[in-house]
């Protein structure tokens, strides 16, 4: 089976996320593996409230309390996915030119063997490096963005033009992100400027605020973006502080007035049927949890990324049941 | 007055649930005694984290700080209903067999003397024995279960037939549950198999998801159950991780998506008129708890359960104002 | 600009509210001072769990992370306003009536140059001195209380008549307030006693509850108050508890069942064009928060506040870009 | 016997001091009590961080796992005092004045009945009526402090003369305590003034830091102050920050250097024989506890004054093992 | 190398016990291997606060940050000893037999592989099972038992024969223990009778208190264990709260008064030469924690038993640097 | 007077380092200044844990406590060294090289005019710019290093010269250090490789781990030291985690068996009489504190410090008593 069972897993000392079968890196996939789950333990680009570093493993050592069925979408998504545990990604963490070349090449890598590529961060400055890989092998794609902040700063607000304010800044002047394909879910609080908004509203951003999600319903948000998206690539992006701090207190940079739980759940089960290349996790930082609160939503929320994966992939026998 | 005033407690070393009269079991409960709330300080049959054994000392402590007169139902709730601090039940901990007898024992007891039970866990393998008496004394009952899961597992799991992930399972197999009587709300998350849900459904369980109580509203839900369960014998069973870990971060199994506290709150308000006799709330670990959070929103849960079981004591005169 | 740049913050020890100018009291504030936030370290009017003394530290700390630009209302609001940060009320704390005095000249020292206070406590006893000052220069005032509580209790509850379960009786009974203009939101919970919400009621006040701000939504709620307000001065007295513990876990009295973050957030920003004349935002305990969930919630909320003042100072000149 | 046994415990959901039987006051105290444990949940004279009238509730709690056999002076303590657990003083919070008059009335009827009083506090405050009692059953005695600080200070601190920082000041003053016999342990760190320590010194207080403490070892401080007091009445005032932030965390002004835990106890221990006529133990601060650390030790250190007040009950029988 | 770099550890999602070798059990240790490190995640035989059967999963995680050269005894501990983390033991959780039984084959196979078996518990409860494995290869063994308590008790206190304050007594009773050579270091606190010690007076243990430990000094006290075990089969059974609840918060029966971490340290570095066949760490209960400070110490303490086996390793060849 | 009344700084919301005056850099220190703190909020050198870049911020808020006649030494340290709080060191945070310049042009400019400076950190690597503007200004300097760890790693261990633990390597290579002047207080624990200590020792340093400052006693280790630096200009770098963790939780990279705090504060009360030129004291992480415990130490050791410098500063007058 896909999944440890939970005996095993108490009995396991080491935790793979979700308890899927674990693949030292630099060793080959298997064969057959259609998405692969990479640690990014750096959180060098942080301005506010560091510790995402340790994100990757507080995620795994929650993530083994989920269980495969998706009773929503009535799947067996590791089953149908044949996820793998990647391990982390592997880098020099005070050289952040070379921790950006080292995630890009490993999604690349993963990319280039057909298999989605699922970063768990880490700070958002390695949504960057993730992008450039995707628009290397897929072109440009569109961008699924749920986070408070537009991430699209400059590098006159802290001197440094690379940092966790500034992937989306850097994706859009790259040409990473088709025009008309940003969808900015989260939003909210006071800007530092009128034209915060400016960069991604040239760019033919969508924003809904979490006002705007509660009004319409997260399921009618997520299919007027799938409807935009159609078949084109999607890569998802997911800030954690898109949640409202009381759902995810344990990260750095917290706005209040986010959205729930559900809410956040509702909307990425609502994407079925999109095309998803990649995503993200990112600025979850344990150090600031409380009983984990936050650590089980992201790994909910990266579970409802992988069942978007595992709804592509035909289904060439059913699915037997995993039991447990 | 049932409870004591607020600088009596702060006066008063030793707290009582609600600062009711305390009864030493196995001391007889005073004539007219409407209700008995017992604490169960066990926490063997817990999967995940435990430390829900210490749930009553921390819900005794928290609800001093809760008023007596509902608001909402406009009644001074533990002048019409009598109710007492009952203790804890005895048992020896490490003899789940034991304990299980002697909650059944306790709770088929203040049965026979018309007393309604009030259970505080302790994990939720509790209310098995809870149930056995209920059916001892009413024959099967309709059960209200909110929860995050169906606890309806099998052996094959942890290897042990009862634990607190199966309480549901023995209450229907040894039909102490009333076709078609069981409701559960709050069910959500993935599962373990596509299988998980077939035995309730098989014994006609009404499931409602958090995303339907808040496309339905609690006051509709609670509705619905009312017009179906008529004037059966309702038992309450209330798992404390139905609410989302951002209302109830102190319990063992959380699972992201779940109810608000309003949710919760709203929908035990709405089964006024319902006949409840009987009620565990289960799997508050104070240990993984902040500020009392969870501590509180239990004790207010709890309270609503006694406002259910006070609204069917007919009123023989005017109740006094219990000034605070 | 009106505030530091988030750099100059970060390398600056002291901490001002929203990293505005600092004025040290007594030294009279600067020639165009629209607003003074001024903090209340008191905590002597508390009944359960004290701590609120230390508030206004936290917020202060954590309001250093608010930018200044209100992307609703689309206003740089310290820029309008032309805020800044008085220090805190100089008080000997154990003589409560002299904490109350020195509240009440302060404010009637902003008020008197027409300045508007905003008062960051400290427990919620403060709101008294605050109201009497108000009264002294406006005349009676209306009154919008986010709370769980009535805060009118009557002195034989502890013996005292003033503490922080009172200040809105004595603002009653002393004619602070106007009849009929007594707005009080997110009350909720049992009460001590039937006749608690009596003294309120008969002087008018408005009661909406958290399951009515629900239903009705927030901004209808405020549009509702706004048209009764009209141009009257109005006096917005904020209790922290007045949001559900899962969104403000770090008060001394908090009461499951309130409202969200959002909730409260659109509220406020739902009051635009009200002549708002001062504000209190109190009962923040740092010591019972946890990751700043409170104190973040808490800083915007009071953004919101001085966001409506700002609304009422007229543009001389088109307000340039405050970037960051 | 004189203490539940530890399954009696657990299955009791009102926690008594040390599983001790419990007298609600103002009933009188059963015939061969030898002392009484009294609760004074009151911290309305702390300066710094307030948290300490919750300080009874959590020594409760916690001393529910301390048995009873004493393995150094091999005395079963509890059998051999008649310890009883009196509940709360009872007393208005917001009047200081009848705070301290409830306090001394309840000391001074425990000493008239031949019981020997143990305060747990709340903040350093309640001593003085304390010592207030015991001067006028047993005139002045001698005083036996450890704490970090003198609480000699003056009325120009704060603008008031009663609070945590001045009982041993207003004691001195009032003739409480004899001449030369005042000890004062774990004094430390920096003073607000040279003169801080005059006052004591005139009255012939022995001072004695951490690290003298270290250096002479805690038996042979403990020595010589037996030497000094000889069988005049002794009176134990024990603030929980005598000891090292790293042993008691949860103290409202602690001070690093303190004495470890081992010392505290082995000085108590050390003091057997002495005839104390009365303790308190104050300033224990649950909110600011992590894992009840200070809690225990405070339980433990209370567990060692009452030792020490058994030593001097006659045997008239053979203690008879308590058995657990 | 033994070890991986520090930059490979952070690189890497799974973490085993100090980056050591990992090897899922059943599969058979590599040949050469020296000592296996084996989780034990259970705390079914708890009897106050539980939580230690994730202390498997927190040393394996901490001790990722210790290295591996012993600048004490000069050596490098893993090259020399060839240590590997075999996973955790698997059991069903809620059959205690069961459990046992699994835990005394588990060593039992790395005994007679010649491997040196470690456990990281879980409640001491498993330290019966590893004896009896031992006694079965070894015959009877000398044990070295850091504690507060004596581990001894009988059935009637919790009305179960095995649980966590049982093993010593079952070791003894069985024949496990070499008479005479029963050392438990650590031992304090009040007893529950008078007789709590006779079990093991009656086998000739010697007792040594932290205040001897202080002092004779620690490596006075290690100097005679060694001396009196001479080359007996050595086992060491180290319960984390021998040390004072300031040094390890994260347990279940804390007891102030213990021992500091260095003086743990210093005790086991001191049995430098001892011939250990087998050791557990058990009660850390990482829920319990603060900054992982219970963790780091358990690791290091861990760390220095595997030291102790390192150092009866013979140096086949120059151990090299193991550079990091 | 040199620092606030402690009701002055209640009331006052901007906290200074000890309630000094406050000097927003760049404006010039006042004549007569003899020594400036100056925080730096910079933690890009972190290996661990991160998150002291808000040291700063919680040293100044908890040495607010901290009062200014130094008990030991007589003395008031601020009145006679007139120290100020220069704010906090300013630079871009992203780009280490021009935060090391920023630190070494503000230690300079303030060795340039005579006065003494104090750096807060932060995490060690901000110790390499204040050794090079030491050694600028005085020539190579005697350092006195209180730490866990060597800190003379070499960039082989994380792909990275220049990090927080390395500062001390490079010291030693730029020749910054005098030979036979590094004195190395608190290192323990395993090492990485045997060769950890070489370059340290080539250069004459004196390892003295915290076993060692037990043995001699921390008066006997400063007095040896005081001997050997005689009149040489001293640099004082003190590293929070060279105390125990559970003296220190609130750092990055703890190591348990290190100082009590009464042996650090003692340690550095005994350099009485040094010629210290320069201080810095860095790690300490609030996310990680509890309760203020490293909060209140590292204050606490930040005054020794002070004190050792006031020391120094010749008596014109005597300094008049400062009360509070």
């Amino acid at each position: 089976v896909s999944q440890q069972s939970a005996v095993e897993y108490l009995a396991h000392g080491q935790i793979p996320f979700f308890r899927l079968p674990s693949v030292s890196r630099p060793a080959p996939l298997p064969a057959g593996t259609g998405a692969v789950i990479l640690g990014v333990p750096y959180d060098g680009g942080t301005t506010a409230e560091p510790g995402a570093r340790f994100g990757p493993f507080q995620v795994r050592r929650v993530s083994a309390f989920v269980q495969g069925w998706h009773s929503v979408h009535r799947l067996a998504v590791f089953d149908r996915l044949r996820a793998v545990d990647g391990g982390n990604v592997v880098f020099p963490p005070f050289d952040a030119a070379a921790v950006r070349s080292r995630i890009e090449a490993e999604v690349g890598s993963a990319l280039r063997h057909g298999v989605v590529p699922f970063l768990v961060g880490g700070d958002h400055s390695i949504a960057l490096p993730a992008l450039r890989a995707m628009a290397r092998h897929h072109g440009p794609v569109a961008v699924v963005h749920l986070d408070a902040h537009f991430d699209t700063s400059g590098p006159e607000v802290w001197g440094e033009p690379v940092h966790h304010g500034t992937p989306l800044r850097h994706a859009i002047e790259e040409g990473l992100v088709l025009t008309g394909q940003l969808h900015q879910i989260g939003i909210r609080g006071p800007w530092g400027a009128p034209t915060d908004g400016d960069l991604g509203a040239d760019h033919g951003a969508r924003v809904v605020t979490p006002d705007e999600v509660a009004a319409l319903g997260p399921a009618a948000v997520a299919g007027s973006i799938r409807e935009r998206v159609g078949d084109l690539p999607v890569y998802l992006s997911l800030d954690v502080d898109a949640l409202d701090p009381a759902f995810a207190p344990g990260t750095g940079t917290p706005v209040p007035g986010g959205l729930t739980s559900r809410e956040a759940l509702a909307l990425l089960r609502g994407l079925a049927g999109i095309r998803l290349v990649g995503m993200d996790l990112v600025e979850v930082c344990p150090g600031r949890d409380h009983a984990d609160v936050t650590g089980y939503v992201a790994a909910h929320l990266l579970y409802e990324g992988l069942a978007l994966a595992a709804l592509r992939v035909p289904a060439v026998r059913p699915s037997p049941p995993d039991r447990e």
